[in-house]
């Protein structure tokens, strides 16, 4: 398959994007797709479970239950990232969370492009609209809580739109679709925007 | 004011909600409105930077700023309420975040209907969709990264609708409005529903 002429085609479509403002697509809680590799083995997981903690250095906490395949491979290579999908990659959000990385290559399940990171090891999924490297800042948490703290240290995000459809799962197999955006910044101090 | 009879019937709105399942309503990622008292000191804060980390028992863990006059209420007190807001608190939920309860009552005000609790002395906010009830189970991130890690202790959830219109921060004074809801039920392993 020849894969390079779409990859540069589509990967310029994504630009740089500072990493003290991801909040901007983490804070709304879509489900994200998390991307790890260890000693040659690659692995997707879906994610629900995480949150913001900083702009800088750019921080995201995010439980990995021990039972995935990922968190073996993010607990060695301490590195992963986290990718963006919107509506139309629903169905692999629930395929991708439905099996397991020890079993399948997920890329290739799902026809997903892995497309090479600046800062990480781990691939950078094509189709999503964001891409987030990401390095293990904090694993005190890991034991108790399977809970990891990561430092953004490279952001890549395509233009447009300037609010993708993300998914927001809600459990029992359902989700919340992101819906319009209503703007309040004329209420708002300064500093609290 | 007479608020009881008002209360009495809104109150009787909301039912028992397994604790083990606020992921349906935290998972999403909403804002959320926390609750907390001390030493008759009583505020509201807006909140969008936490997670749920586990089923069972029920964990939530959330980024409270030291610069919040929540943080030292909640600190003190080991305990909070986070409240759901929907659409229409949209400009509650602005002039919360965008004022300190060193200066104001924010019940007072933004006119909300403070509810006592079952489980903790904070006090709920009747005009929200739903309340949790939470104990501070684990301060051991509070003095590097302001994160505090919350038991839900008891939850009371509006039977309808059932998929409220909740709003999500996306920054800069843009609220991304929940959306329709999809299934893929169907394409589930009953283990990861």
């Amino acid at each position: 398959m020849r894969k390079h002429p779409d990859l540069t085609t589509k990967r310029h479509a994504k630009a740089d994007f500072p990493v003290s403002n991801i909040r901007r697509y983490l804070e709304p809680g879509p489900i994200v797709l998390v991307t790890s590799v260890w000693k040659e083995k690659v692995n997707i997981m879906t994610m629900g479970w995480y949150t913001v903690m900083e702009f800088t250095p750019s921080l995201v906490g995010c439980v990995i239950a021990s039972g995935n395949y990922s968190f073996g491979l993010i607990r060695s290579s301490r590195e992963c990232v986290i990718n963006l999908p919107t509506t139309r990659l629903v169905d692999e959000v629930v395929g991708i969370g439905n099996c397991s990385g020890q079993f399948v290559n997920k890329f290739e399940k799902f026809g997903l492009t892995a497309v090479q990171a600046s800062a990480v090891a781990a691939p950078m999924i094509e189709e999503c609209h964001a891409n987030f490297e990401c390095r293990l800042i904090d694993d005190s948490l890991v034991k108790k809580y399977n809970f990891f703290i990561f430092e953004v240290v490279k952001a890549h995000v395509a233009p447009s739109p300037k609010h993708p459809e993300t998914i927001h799962y809600t459990g029992d197999g359902v989700f919340m679709v992101a819906g319009k955006t209503i703007s309040r910044r004329s209420q708002f101090k300064p500093q609290h925007l």
